[in-house]
Formats: C-alpha cells, sequence, structure tokens
C-alpha cells in the first residue's frame, strides 16, 4: 500500500501490538499495520515460525516469548534491570513503595523495572511503559542531565497535563530541572496522580554518566521526603558499584559479560 | 547468500544477538546472519530507526528499547510477570531462595521471572533463560503436564547432563513425570548444580490448564525439601486467583485486559 521495503513491513507487523491490543486477528493486524490480507499473512506466517509472535486458542496473536529472549539482552533493558534488581528490591522492601528504574529514549523515559507492591494497586507501572519525561520522577531527573539541545527539543514540544498540579509550563520546568541538578534529586507531587509523591536520583554508570534514573513512589501524607532522598542516593551509589564491579555492564551498545551460564540452576 | 525472504533476513539480523553476543560490530551481524554487509547495513539502518537496535558509544550494535517494550506485551512473558510478581516477591522473601517463574515454548522452558538473592550470585538465572525440560524443576513440571506426544517427543531427542545426578534415562524421567502429576510438585536435587535443590509446582489459569510453573531453588542441605512444597502449591494458588481475579488475563493469544493507564505514576 505504502512505499515500504519488505524489511519495515514485518516490523509494522510487530508495531500493530501496543499496551492496548495485545492480541490481535489477522484483519486487526493487517489494518493497523496497513498492509494487505496476503502480505500480512505471508509475515505473520514468518514471524510464528521464528517465535515473535504466538497464535492463542482463539486464533488471535500476540507477541511471543522469542521477544522477551531479545530483550532480556538489551542493555538498557534487562540487562541493566538484572544488575539492578536486588537493590531495587531492598529499596521496595525498605520503603513499601513502588520501584521504577527507567531510561531515556527520546523525549520519554521507558522503565526498565517497576516494582508494585500488592497494597498499591491502583497505582501503577510496568516494565516497558513509556512516559513523558517532564511529568516523572525517573523522567525529570534523565532531563536534568540532558543535553542542552534536547532539553529545549523536549521543551517545546506540547508537555502533557495529568492532574492541576502537573507542571507543563518550560520555563518553571527549566528552573525546577536546576535545582534537580544542584541537590541530585527530584521531589515531584501530585504530578500523574493527586495523591502520590516520586521521589527521584540519577543512575550513574562507571564514567560518571547518568544513564538511568530510580524512583520511588509512596503515597504523598504532606510530610514531604523526609530521609527518601538519602535513601535513594545510597542504593543509586549501591547500583553504579554493581554496575562497574559487576559481570555486566550497562550503557547502550557497552560489551556485556554473560553470566557464568553453567552455574545457572532451575 | 541462502534463499531468505526480505522478512527472515531482518529477523535474523536479531537473531545474531544472544546472551553471549549482546553487542556486536557491523561485520559479526553480518557473519552471525549469514548476510552481506550492505544488506546487513541497510537492514540495521531499518532496525535503529525502529529502536529494535541500539548503537553504542564504541559504535557496536546491541539490542533496543522497543523490544522490552514489545515483550512487556507477551501474555506468556512480562504480561503474566505483571500479575505474578508481587506472589513471587512474597516467596523470595519469606525464603531467600532464587524464584523461577517459566512457559515452556517447544522442548524447553523459558523464564519469564527470575527473582535471585543478593547472598546466591554464584546460582544464577536470568529473565529470558532458556533451559531444558527434563533438568529442571520448572521445565518437569511444564512436561509432566503436557501432551503425550510432547512427551515422546522431548524424551526422543538427546537428553543433556550437568551434574553426576542429572537424570536423562527416559524412562526413570516418565516414572518422575508420573510422580510429579500424582503428587502435584516436582523436587530436583543437584541435576544441574550439585548443592541445588529445586522445588517446583504447576500455575493453573481460570481454566485449571498448566500455563506455567513456579520453582524454588535453595542450597541442598540434605535436610529435603520440608514444608516448601505446600509453600510454593499455596504461591501458586494465589497467582492463579489473581490471574482470574485481576486485570490481565493469561495464556497464549488470551485477550489482556490493559491496566488503567490513567493511575499509573511515575
Amino acid at each position: 500500500m505504502t512505499r515500504r521495503t519488505a524489511a519495515s513491513r514485518v516490523l509494522d507487523v510487530l508495531g500493530a501490538f501496543g499496551p492496548d491490543h495485545r492480541a490481535l486477528s489477522l484483519s486487526e493486524i493487517a489494518r493497523r499495520a496497513e498492509l494487505s490480507l496476503s502480505t500480512t499473512h505471508r509475515l505473520v506466517g514468518e514471524l510464528l515460525s521464528w517465535g515473535g509472535l504466538e497464535r492463542g486458542a482463539d486464533g488471535r496473536f500476540s507477541v511471543g516469548l522469542r521477544l522477551l529472549e531479545l530483550s532480556a539482552l538489551a542493555p538498557r533493558g534487562l540487562g541493566l534491570r538484572e544488575v539492578a534488581f536486588p537493590h531495587l528490591d531492598d529499596l521496595h522492601r525498605a520503603t513499601g513503595g513502588n520501584v521504577h528504574l527507567g531510561v531515556r529514549d527520546g523525549h520519554e523515559v521507558v522503565y526498565v523495572e517497576a516494582l508494585r507492591s500488592r497494597g498499591t494497586a491502583q497505582v501503577s507501572s510496568r516494565v516497558g511503559d513509556r512516559w513523558p519525561l517532564h511529568a516523572t520522577g525517573t523522567g525529570l531527573v534523565l532531563l536534568a542531565h540532558a543535553d542542552p539541545g534536547d532539553v529545549d527539543d523536549v521543551l517545546a514540544r506540547p508537555l502533557a497535563r495529568y492532574t492541576a498540579r502537573t507542571s507543563t509550563d518550560p520555563e518553571a520546568l527549566r528552573r525546577h530541572l536546576a535545582r534537580v541538578r544542584r541537590d541530585g534529586v527530584a521531589v515531584l507531587r501530585g504530578q500523574i496522580t493527586d495523591d502520590a509523591m516520586a521521589v527521584a536520583v540519577p543512575v550513574r554508570d562507571r564514567t560518571g554518566e547518568v544513564t538511568a534514573a530510580l524512583s520511588l513512589v509512596v503515597r504523598d501524607d504532606e510530610a514531604g521526603p523526609g530521609g527518601l532522598p538519602a535513601l535513594l542516593t545510597a542504593v543509586a551509589a549501591r547500583i553504579r558499584r554493581s554496575l562497574t564491579a559487576g559481570p555486566t555492564a550497562m550503557g547502550a551498545g557497552a560489551a556485556v559479560r554473560p553470566v557464568e551460564r553453567a552455574l545457572r540452576v532451575g
């Protein structure tokens, strides 16, 4: 239909799936990918045999395990998550709050880990979720450490509003970014959910570059962040040490030494 | 070089990446995917702009965040993990052992979650890892509930040996599978690592089908599993209730209702 390469068409088939479109029929895939039914049929067949798609009992298609396997190889994805997880788990246990680890992808933050408590199901977030930088704790920290040109780009775009307290004024956001750089922590209250407070800090790699952000979201009881900034800063420092000392390196394209396969147990 | 479709070639580029090949140069991708340099260059360019690959500071390529996002949509992948996580976390906290949630993919089990303790770094496993069914707790449980034809297929293939205690005799394995079905639990000792014990139970969906397996790996102190089978059975029942009651459905191709996006916080 449109002038696309064969390679891009198979990626468009995968791109037909989304958070609100997890199980699709062949014709739904064709419509969403803007492909003919016969082309869709052929490409879905290739993806099925490769493992990128699965067919359910109801005949609809969904994302397959092969993509889970591949995503585990992403140095800024599950690879980073692997090294950071024990520290995130400690923070989750110590606070009972929702813990997020995010990396920047263009104008958004992508969560590579999201640990929720059973008691906070109404305040939810997931691995793979994307959020705008200006309204989230992780996003604001990542933006505070982005190149000035990237900051200009982000602030020149429409800034989504989630609550009456969401900050969408570019100049106010620039002042907030300066405070985040100065203090080493971002504290956001009611920016996405009225009664939630997010505390976020940068996670640096061995070279000192900010490559991820760590946030804790707790119910905002008006008492302020208290000791949470110091706690998160300590956890981020531990993650940095694990990244530096551990078997896995981080950052896009960094070589990652595989964990010794022979020692794994199932 | 070989007769492949354009769609399969782009999938072969992604398939060039693996646990021991997380960051590759263009020529390494070309060699591993058996493609010419010019074709590889073009396909890598398409994957870069789509987000399936990222280029690191050193010029090498690795798996990108787009695949993490996609894998989060897999109903048997991060979707299942999302629902099960709080229960897995409880088990992890209560026991200090390594917790795995696995699903069957052909002749292997794929981990959709793997929670490790900081103290057990020598006993490691990761999300996306594949293991043979016969030697792992999760695998044996999944095989015990597979179609008889699938069991025959698996047992007719070469069965890898990891330790002197790894069971590789098809008839002994059939007897073990019958015990697993009868008892509702698999206990494996020293099958992959000499001093480790795995206790595994089935996780059923709302229809009663076994769609995943839950395992706990602890150091084998020769005292046997004790109360662990009962504990794991209780945790599996809780996961089933969350799958049935919760916002997310499970099983290949099952429709999955997205968690309310508006309530998420970052």
